[in-house]
């Protein structure tokens, strides 16, 4: 009930929505801008003469030149190269960290796999070690203006601590200042759940842009959820909401590592796909799950059922999803990107009996669109989000000689 | 995206916000008005002025004077009697009907039994007479300036058509338009679900004041729910958000109404209740359940188990929504109120070994703060939200004087 903002509020909003537009959008011309934010254009003019100077745009020719005949008209286009986040993708198996420019493009990238038996100081120790030889391959005059974790675990909003993660256990480790600190670029390092930047991606570059609805399941070795209500994410009031991978769909089903019985995860997870598929003794991780939905699409009669007995349960808990949320979009990510088009029928056919028509009718189903990026992306979002919000006060404050990184 | 607000944008944001805010939390001085909604004291001055006079709001002396010595300073209080919405409660077996003043004062009410075999012109007939009875009592210079229903089905937000409500079916009848025209005091009348409506009167002025998450589920004779997340109602991408009744708790189950089984509506509605408890035979209704809820304190075995079986269900329904929403407060209402007196030691066990114990451990379970008129009460906070968005002109729209009532 707080009253109405300030000229300078009103200015910094202006700037972030200019600046969050063509981050999301690409380069546009000034009359766009003008009509998508509903300025006029001298407050256009005005805006992008403050980002300029402060490093965070240009204006240029457009690389791609219209229809009309004559002179085009400028663009504004984000300093893609200068601005960058450091954006960090720890999964069960695999661990990726990227340099992102302002604009969403992935300017470099360094992947390798995790071993699964690897403690906490080793996650630190390759993190750290990928991150810095992104930073030094960055041009002098570049920018790090933000760094996030995408991490399988319950973070809690006050303070990025891991509240539960059975499937990558770090003990004690506080990851986000232990990262900070020894990345030295004087930013702080935000930690999320995976599943949950995996909704914010696929919500704002992936299946799900233009849809407030949205629903994001997240398949590593456990199952995440990431949930989008009217066009924010659902944290709730400690920020571990989304723990759809915790629901219990089979009352005194298989035993979950949370301590119940019968949730989504125990049910659909990779170690029960696998020993559904009578393959527990093989090879784990995301390509033996792979190798399942390969294997029921040459008409493997063990793989076929695996998938159908854990589509029976992914399609009861996106019934209970859709009957509570009435969302737009259900996108299936990571492994379960897999174990979706390898049991969509059955799904499909859950959900027509489980879930409310009114609900049902217009709902989406879709693999994630950004592929194995989903996560990743999603941490270079969220690690931008503080200069999308105060682009030029932000800006000043990282360019000060005293945080210049010395590596 | 879009850009700031203009100049009349804040302004009328700012009559909103502070009638908004001596209509929730009661008359308040310009003092306290300046600090709780960040303005100064002249623009305080001036708001005040023109909600005056628009008849919204009058100062006078506080009606308890303070303690400090001296003149006491003038409060901004609500218009009540002159300012007020109709509200309908529509149950499976009761109607309601209340006059409610800015403010919240429940001014008159209506109240009555419901045949379940009555029909949707019966229903119409009967809210109409009762409204119109309670506008004649009205004084000649009040003003009604919004009304709205509660009501037990799934209601599309684009039309408030009503898309399933098997327990209390009125056929294609467009209910909101049926009434509007019928009452012909040149107001639209909202149809909402009940258990949204549920929602928002505890989160505005029951057990859920200052809590920004939290889950409310109504029992009439199915289970409704209403989700607050983030401070805001969910509805969803079409508005049928909520729909917890239907989240399939136990897979192969008691079948339900809307065709699935084991939805929570079937394992812990009215007609499961009374038939564990052996009393399908006798009178049903909400006397019936608290019926079953007193012989179980006075030792009932039949009672007992009837609630505790009713409890395991209902524990896995909030286990999930713990799971899923990280709230900070579930409500129980309607009948599910006295439900979760008499199965809360069974609903608190399931609880433990369901939810995890990151979101488990802060939340609360309370009863409606509101008692039976949660659903109405949110029936009247639904009905002020036009005129607490833009004081000023909706009131001099409805003032004009082709729009009087003609009784």
């Amino acid at each position: 009930m707080k009253g109405g903002p300030s000229q300078e509020d009103i200015r910094r909003h202006n700037l972030g929505a200019l600046l969050r537009f063509v981050h999301l959008r690409g380069p546009a011309s000034r009359a766009t801008l003008a009509e998508s934010l509903g300025l006029n254009r001298s407050t256009i003019m005005a805006l992008t003469a403050d980002l300029t100077a402060a490093g965070l745009v240009r204006e240029e020719l457009p690389r791609k030149p219209g229809r009309r005949a004559g002179r085009p008209s400028l663009v504004v286009r984000p300093e893609s190269t200068r601005v960058y986040v450091l954006a960090f993708d720890v999964g069960v198996d695999r661990l990726v960290v990227a340099r992102v420019g302002l604009g969403g493009e992935v300017l470099d990238r360094r992947e390798g796999a995790r071993d699964r038996g690897a403690d906490a100081s080793d996650l630190v120790t390759a993190l750290v070690s990928a991150a810095r030889s992104l930073v030094r391959k960055a041009g002098r005059d570049a920018v790090c203006v933000g760094a996030a974790v995408a991490f399988p675990g319950i973070v809690r909003r006050a303070d990025d601590a891991i509240m539960f993660g059975p499937n990558l256990d770090i003990g004690d480790l506080s990851l986000g200042e232990a990262l900070s600190r020894r990345l030295g670029l004087g930013i702080p390092v935000a930690v999320c759940n995976d599943a949950d930047l995996g909704a914010l991606a696929e919500h704002e570059r992936g299946a799900g842009v233009g849809c407030d609805n949205l629903i994001y399941l997240h398949g590593d070795v456990g199952v995440g959820g990431g949930i989008i209500v009217g066009g924010r994410l659902l944290g709730g009031d400690q920020g571990f909401g989304g723990e759809i991978g915790h629901m219990v769909v089979n009352p005194g089903g298989r035993p979950c590592a949370c301590g119940a019985q019968g949730c989504l995860e125990a049910e659909v997870g990779e170690r029960t796909l696998l020993a559904h598929a009578e393959r527990e003794e093989g090879p784990d991780g995301r390509e033996a799950v792979r190798a399942v939905v390969e294997a029921a699409d040459w008409g493997d009669i063990v793989a076929r059922e695996a998938l159908h007995r854990v589509g029976t349960w992914l399609g009861i808990g996106v019934a209970n999803l859709v009957n509570v949320f009435n969302p737009g979009l259900v996108v299936f990510g990571g492994t379960l990107r897999d174990v979706y088009l390898g049991s969509a029928a059955q799904v499909r056919s859950v959900l027509a009996t489980n879930a409310l028509a009114a609900s049902r009718e217009k709902v989406r189903l879709r693999t994630a669109a950004l592929g194995d990026d989903t996560t990743l992306v999603g941490a270079a979002e969220f690690a931008f989000t503080e200069v999308l919000a105060d682009p030029v006060q932000v800006l000043a404050r990282l360019k000060a000689p005293e945080d210049t990184p010395v590596l």
